[in-house]
């Protein structure tokens, strides 16, 4: 029930297929998921968010797997079906274990109750956590 | 500007004492901070959440650094300042450079940019997204 | 599979049927959305939450597509199922195209994106945007 | 660091003053919070908003310190810092102990965490939750 | 369509049942809902939530009831869809009428409001709202 | 107190430079704001971001008045301090007057209080809202 067309491959324009075809080639898959279909009925969006993706969730800093959990987190706190569903299943194929999702609900859990005490308490920042640069001190 | 007391380690009751001094044991710091200092008008609270992020927090399928950047990213998405401060002195301790905090956040940012594309276009969720125990099919 | 009975315009009093005809003279149509029968449970809650949105969702200093597209980019970002469906509706018979949804839908995701850098990095409001009345400054 | 002006009594249209005096009368003190001096650069929107508060927030099938209460939840989930301040400070006025607002923090902190456990799990909502009207069945 | 198996009781480990025959024996039913049924895949987690529920929840220095509407008004403002059906039929067992659960959305509805009106308008907390402790003031 | 270092112009390297020149010629001004000093620590996020914001809050099917509008309401609707200031001072250089604000920020309170009553009563969605695309319907 998308409020937009789902446009399959055989009628998307040459534009929309090259971001396809860069996907499943980037992905090693051979089909697109709907929320791209969902975003080709405006191709300039579709080729920048795609864009984005592929260059933040490539390995970096940080592990693949550990981005595809953080996507998780963020989308299970936000209470995104789409997303949880979709993150959780990349999640899987990079080799995110029961125990590891479990795991991974465990923190996200836990930080949304603190995160709650905290703005309902109004607890003060411990000078403490504020990085030097902010507090003008100098790290040895 | 806390909307309870802080409650300093002189001030504390023995049944708090006992938990100030187990953070502070667990963590190999030698001062609380404001969020414990606030709990602790209810000592049950104080102790079920103590015991919560110390269960939670350790060591298990997923590294101790790898959850703290998941409470982050849970706080950054939520807003919440304290939790934001707090967890990112505790994820830099553990070791986290400036160039995975900034990726943290860029994946962050765009989990929320796609959950409301996702939810804004109402994007079905693709049955291949759908794990198998739900779909009633067999794993090879 | 609502919580509360979604009453029907035979089933409902006369206080409450002078509202449901309000709605559908009011928006030029014959028929009521479910979201007033669910709240037709309280009728001063109905005739509240009616009297406010005819209010503040007519003709005024801005234009009323641009008020639907404002209601929609908040339901996308609380991720309202209901809402998103009904105002994308609403902003449909008033004149928004599909191009016009899907850049909305941009700048919503974008917002949403950036709206955690801001608070992810916790970036100090710039002096310059803090209006005058709040600097004791003077407008020239 | 208001974005709109703070309008003193003094400086009020009679319009505003109206709603001013109403909501110092109604609450049995002699001073105006921000909210409100905020509201008033809109005095439609001041009206509108205040005669609301007064309606809902009135005695009811609920007691007005628990509507209080849930005022406070609702603000800290959402991490309104003004919200969150005055409405704890109209519910100690009613009668909110220390321990009181401790519990209600717990069960809002607890709250916040089942829901993401639930949306991250995606865990399907049990047919006895849903209520008879919806699943045609007969209450004996 | 759960991310993670729903763990029956004829299924359950040992260790799994003990929470589940403490689950119906404290709320006095025969049946495990799907949430715990979810949990029970990581058994100290379903362990450590279940603990935090039956103490949070239990009578103290709010009433049950009370405690089921605060957990309604969170949910409701999270858009947790199994949460609202769970508690909302919890809040009912405990006594809450029609005119109660409306009134309990009226006034989550009027907190999200008015919360979105305080953080647009960034309205300045006023003195009077923060609590003497804060301010170093004394109570008479 | 920012999380990150605020990178000024002189201490910038080229490349940051770059998109400082850029954002600074693209809205006729002669300063840079903090978020993009913010972001400056991860160069590629910086370009990243800013080329999006460049694209996607120029004219198009919206006005680019309207398209700060809705930021600021997405912006209002998350509590984002920073991004509340910084598109309302955008928004009233793009000619948004007081009356335009406060009927914007009269919109999304309206929205957020809705959003929660369809969330809470659970209210089912109206086939009439969904499109024709999604009911296998055609337009006359």
């Amino acid at each position: 029930m998308s409020l937009v067309k789902i446009i399959e491959y055989e009628q998307a324009s040459a534009e929309v297929r090259v971001v396809y075809d860069d996907i499943m080639k980037t992905r090693g898959v051979d089909w697109v998921n709907n929320f791209w279909k969902a975003l080709a009925n405006d191709p300039a969006l579709l080729a920048r968010v795609w864009a984005q993706v592929k260059q933040v969730m490539a390995p970096g800093a940080l592990d693949p797997l550990v981005k595809e959990m953080i996507y998780v987190a963020v989308s299970a706190t936000n209470g995104c079906e789409y997303c949880t569903y979709s993150h959780t299943a990349a999640a899987r194929k990079k080799g995110m274990t029961d125990a590891m999702f479990l795991e991974l609900m465990a923190v996200v859990g836990l930080a949304n109750q603190t995160n709650r005490l905290a703005n309902g308490l109004r607890v003060p920042v411990d000078p403490q956590f504020i990085p030097c640069e902010a507090r003008s001190c100098r790290r040895a």
